[in-house]
């Protein structure tokens, strides 16, 4: 019997965890981690991509453990450098991270697509598991604000997510494509299951969906689409989605995220902590984990990852 | 009365170590450095211009005693993390030199010119001498080998200097221009002398005088115009000289490269070694001093600047 195949859609960090629990369990030829590109920007004349950066690093064993973000050993001679110089510091770019987006931005110059130079870097780092962009093509996450449009790394990383979001906007969104590649994951015969990721859904998952062609590919692989909330307990776990919600005049809880996932999920995985809002989801028409999502070690990641699949098999 | 200025047309690590002493000697109003740009090419998608950068960090302290080149306190994450990713290390871009190459490429990329972003970068590291490249359009110093033409920098770098020298051009030089802060200083009334620093003459100095109109503005300026030699004892001080003249099938002497400026200079300084040689380079109809040449400490290269200024006063 042919093995079963999976396609994870993941933004940050805290998807990342979670892939890297995946990555764990499935062997490189049955999951596919679909990236968001949505805070992909131009700075210093390099291209950076944040989240493919942070999942590559996650699944080679570089991320750096102690700040949260980028790479082990890391180290920023050229920052401290750039900065003697005048050159923006806002954005700190470490001084091994950098070969990513120089080698990076070379390869997309001499025309391979970021879905090239995405395996490429990421094979040199030792992932053989498929990390693919959500697009070739520029999408750009614009954030709205009372204080006027922000690009997202303006927002995110240079105004420190402290204006209030009033919405978003993902240019070039209506001129991308579905890869081949991530068509191909689609149509795989085999595929079981789709896993969102518990990365904030505005700004990590939200891009990933507004590619053209993507909410219809989900809607029509007939597999089982199930998110795990990236809210525990009122909070995010990391980053401004409690912010945004509240902002945005949500809820800032986790059922309030599956309601923002409607039409779209059959299953929706809550943590231990929000156990008592498993009939608002419920009530959503989605089917309903309960469990432990809060990953500290790698075995909480294996684990959360297990019980995700196992979900998925539920509702065969 | 108002004070004498003078223009110093130099090269790399050799010139530098010139342009040191003179610096110690004289204001910023009274030297300016017009420096080689023919070695400046593109790498990993940046803007490298070694031999502006050897001057700003000979002249801003920061340049390397250790290695020779590039600067002090000097990490190499990048090239470390670069080499992992496949890209490629012939080229040795320093955590910190690398500050350098993406703040000019950003500031060339948005319109200034290079003369604009080498005065900005020098008076960020402390550089209030002017330090002025040959020409703001691309030069680029093509060396003929009997294995066919290289770019400077494989020829240099990558090949390091082995292929034997059949001759050389200077890419893009007929389309070139004098700069206005060029012009400006050869215009100057107070002009009382160009120093040509002991830079190679084939592939430091040539370049300079290939630029359109450079070697008439010399030649109108009626100034004393010197040359230090920077062939000592029949060998290079640094750099492959001795050897481009010997593949060149010239003597490889002091006296050669005098020879090499016939026409040009007014006066030469030859190193205490090569005293033997003076009758030969007064036969070109040149002045001559012979002093010690060879700068190991600061003292050497004030010491050097002074004799040189001290020979120029002589033409009066």
């Amino acid at each position: 019997m042919p093995k079963a195949t999976f396609i994870a859609i993941t933004g940050g960090v805290g998807g990342a965890k979670l892939a890297l629990g995946l990555a764990r369990l499935l062997p490189p030829g049955e999951v596919t981690f679909v990236v968001n590109t949505g805070d992909d920007f131009e700075h210093l004349g390099l291209h950076v991509s944040p989240d493919i950066d942070t999942l590559v690093y996650t699944l080679s064993g570089e991320s750096n453990a102690d700040l949260g973000w980028g790479r082990r050993g890391e180290t920023w001679q050229f920052m401290t450098a750039l900065s003697r110089l005048g050159g923006p510091t806002w954005f700190r770019l470490g001084d091994m991270d950098l070969a990513m987006h120089v080698e990076r931005t070379q390869q997309l110059r001499a025309g391979a697509r970021l879905t090239d130079t995405t395996r490429t870097l990421a094979r040199a780092l030792g992932v053989d598991h498929a990390i693919l962009p959500m697009s070739d093509a520029p999408v750009r996450t614009i954030v709205s604000t009372t204080s006027g449009e922000l690009a997202f790394q303006h927002y995110f990383v240079r105004d420190r997510c402290e204006p209030t979001v009033t919405g978003f906007r993902f240019d070039g969104a209506n001129d991308a494509e579905l890869t081949p590649e991530v068509i191909e994951r689609f149509d795989d015969p085999r595929l079981a299951g789709v896993i969102i990721c518990p990365s904030n859904p505005f700004v990590s998952v939200d891009p990933v969906l507004a590619v053209p062609g993507m909410r219809e590919r989900l809607a029509r692989a007939r597999v089982p689409i199930v998110a795990i909330s990236p809210i525990v307990a009122g909070a995010a776990i990391k980053g401004p989605t409690a912010k945004m919600m509240h902002e945005l005049h949500m809820p800032g809880d986790a059922a309030a995220v599956a309601g923002h996932y409607r039409g779209l999920l059959h299953g929706f995985v809550l943590d231990a902590q929000d156990g008592a809002l498993e009939p608002a989801v419920a009530a959503l028409g989605m089917a309903t984990v309960v469990t432990q999502t809060v990953m500290v070690t790698l075995a909480d990641r294996v684990q959360l990852a297990e019980q995700v699949l196992h979900f998925i098999k539920r509702f065969k």
